[in-house]
């Protein structure tokens, strides 16, 4: 199972992925992407997906019109792991 | 524009739309859809993309997993019309 990040490997990984935040807990990053429209936003999400599901790791998200907003924890180790920063990596490349 | 709906038929919409809930301000109905895994809760997802596209009336949703969270409202109108009850009863098709 993957293991949770420790505080300096968090501060390191957020310092290459911007417009990411940690959550007041430490246990999560947050960001929201916006788009062009609805087609433009449902289209990332149709990538992420599957990215995701290759992954077997998935994020928590909500869409509205041509917002998605992302929350990626590791819901098995209780906290942020390396998968979250691989699936954030994965998003940032996907939003184009 | 599409126009709210009146007390009356609000209720009479959600008489026939089980698992459907007004929320507490009466401006929107509400609904937690629960699939067998990711897969299928994304792939509900992507049905219903095309046909809110299509009614260009889109869902305010988030997905967790196997979960859909649904809020539906016509932000245009201020509050309920017939668009989200079109579109509730469209996602209680499409989840089959």
């Amino acid at each position: 199972m993957a293991e949770r990040l420790t505080k300096d490997q968090r501060r390191e990984a957020l310092n290459d992925l911007p417009g990411w935040s940690l959550d007041p807990e430490g246990d999560a990053i947050e960001k929201t992407f916006r788009f062009a429209g609805f087609i433009e936003a449902f289209g990332f999400m149709t990538r992420v997906a599957l990215v995701a599901e290759k992954m077997n790791h998935h994020p928590d998200w909500s869409n509205v019109y041509r917002t998605v907003s992302v929350r990626l924890t590791t819901h098995d180790a209780g906290g942020l792991t390396e998968l979250d920063i691989k699936l954030a990596r994965a998003m940032d490349r996907l939003a184009g």
